[in-house]
């Protein structure tokens, strides 16, 4: 069955804090945007590299965090109700003969839209892949990324691959003997990591040391050199060589890798844009690409002067929204106003417009 | 006595939100800036015109004031140290022969930096003053806009003109019978208005109420259409026109005038810019002038494309401050940073560098 294909003035690919803020924009413009990502939530880059760590040069914004600052451009954009279409990338895009551009996704969406806006950073982040020769055979079978879904792994031998929370709390929710049972317990759980230190919260490191101490789960410190397969081509177990250079089998049913995600520019790269060193080359009057409504801003666009940081992906948001207007709406007369002042655009915010003045002192 | 010259890498024109941002940038790369604006305090425009209104454009920042937001930028640039020099306005801009800029200011600064950069926004805020013909005769003497010290109307019939919170406030502090004595008790207090509706805070009307119905304020609805001279040219009495047009005397010994602040663009016109409309034309790359080490930001500005927006101004200040090191410091390599990971810039924000990694899990 194929879904009916979405039209739409508007697609964002890309919902990092530039395509938040592109939504934001389009929205003052009165023009709704959908909104596609390759990962399954808001805040590319900043989620993905710096969750919790601190950004200072947010203006006006003395410090935050990657989480807070896609938390607050989220609240922000609200009242323009821009539909999101998470874990999906954007495949394909073929100018139609109306002028529109008709994009198709990994899962299998089609959008028929007047203006793209490429706002893909350093592209979609995807899992890094395992670089063990072979061992994408079983990619989706018994080697599963990044798994959301743990019901398959009960009463299995799972080895869990990283170093992150990710990895711990998938280890913690598989453990054998938990105090209740769950629908998902394992049969058995070991972490396997290249070396004995991770990179998890304090809790989560905590309780996972705990359950490695009482054998709950099993801890394997080495690095995947090859694999074993018995009868059906099945993967039976993992070769890993420890820091001495021995090497050891560890059996399993499934492989669960939390190798961490990597940005790949991905088909970005065959769409027919002018590309210099991986980036788009825009103009700077509304950061317009060489094909007619595609524009692209932040970190995956170039210009002179081009600097690769938000505030600067901000402004290109914004003037590309005006740009994009001709495609939209050609015939509408599109004028700055200020969300201070406009009770139009207190009408599309949702908010009250205010008043100072004393109506009637009497 | 004149001033000593002021060495300077950078001085800013206007404490507005993108000037205040220009020190920001400028701090990131390790330049300290000064900072003029005419005003007595920084925000520009944000605090002359909406201090209290709601702005809803600021990225990541769903709802603030113009006071709020230049009290996040001050906060953000605490940790560069700028200089502020308010009440000034640069009057006159000369290259010297060693390329840097001679700045002279209203107040009779001197200031020799390399890098000039004009985030002067719609102008200077200067009080607009009387359309009276002949009164600003009076200007300094027995007329005064915006008075900040009241000491001088101590014991006389004191005329103040306005409906805004400063008017009202200054007329409650200087009413005869108050709790009180005050050094600066006038004889008489007058507030004059062309109607009887105010544009001043809830409490700040109150009581400017209460003490007109007690006849601790006088209240005349009016406009000024001229004026009484007597012996030695003193200004004695305002003449007022009433809604019906009937005209009477209001003997006074000054006038203060709170008619409002009004942008003028002032000298800026002649420092021998490129102007297209009152704005002065800038590249994109780094938003540099005609003139070598001159940047122009903000509202000021003009290129194609151009929105008179604070997300933009943002933008430009931090390309400009990057343009600007080869005039401040042309040896020096830049490199663009991150706040987020720079240890640098950690400590030129006075910040702690974040570590999430365990350390040793021995």
């Amino acid at each position: 069955m194929t879904a009916p294909t979405i039209e739409a003035d508007a697609v964002v690919i890309g919902a990092g804090p530039v395509g938040l803020f592109q939504v934001f924009q389009l929205g003052l413009l009165e023009v709704k945007a959908h909104v596609i990502d390759a990962l399954p939530y808001a805040g590319g880059q900043c989620i993905e590299l710096y969750p919790d760590k601190p950004i200072y040069d947010i203006p006006a914004v003395p410090a935050t965090t990657g989480r807070a600052l896609t938390q607050s451009l989220l609240q922000q954009i609200a009242p323009f109700g821009a539909q999101m279409h998470f874990g999906q990338q954007v495949q394909a895009m073929a100018r139609q003969e109306d002028g529109r551009w008709l994009l198709t996704s990994t899962a299998g969406s089609h959008f028929l839209t007047r203006a793209v806006f490429i706002a893909a950073g350093v592209g979609a982040f995807v899992p890094r892949t395992l670089q063990v020769p072979g061992i994408g055979l079983f990619h989706g079978t018994q080697l599963h990324y990044h798994p959301q879904d743990f019901a398959r792994y009960a009463g299995k031998d799972v080895v869990i691959l990283g170093d992150n929370d990710a990895a711990l709390e998938m280890a913690l929710a598989l453990r054998p003997d938990q105090p209740k049972a769950q629908a998902y317990q394992a049969l058995s759980v070991t972490v396997l990591h290249r070396r004995d230190v991770f990179n998890a919260e304090p809790a989560t490191l905590q309780a996972f040391r705990a359950c490695v101490a009482s054998g709950q789960i099993a801890l394997n410190i080495g690095q995947i050199t090859g694999f074993d397969t018995g009868a059906g081509n099945l993967l039976t177990a993992l070769l890993i060589s420890n820091a001495e250079g021995h090497t050891a089998a560890q059996p399993l049913d499934y492989l669960a890798a939390f190798s961490g995600l990597s940005p790949k520019l991905g088909p970005v790269a065959d769409w027919g844009l002018v590309l210099e060193r991986k980036q788009i080359t825009v103009n700077t009057e509304d950061f317009g690409t060489e094909l007619p409504g595609v524009f692209a801003v932040g970190d995956i666009n170039t210009y002179p002067g081009k600097k690769k940081l938000i505030v600067c992906g901000f402004h290109e948001a914004t003037l590309a929204a005006y740009g994009a207007m001709r495609f939209i709406a050609p015939e509408k007369k599109v004028m700055l106003q200020y969300t201070t002042t406009s009770p139009r655009l207190h009408a599309l915010l949702g908010v009250h417009t205010p008043t100072h003045t004393e109506k009637n002192a009497g």
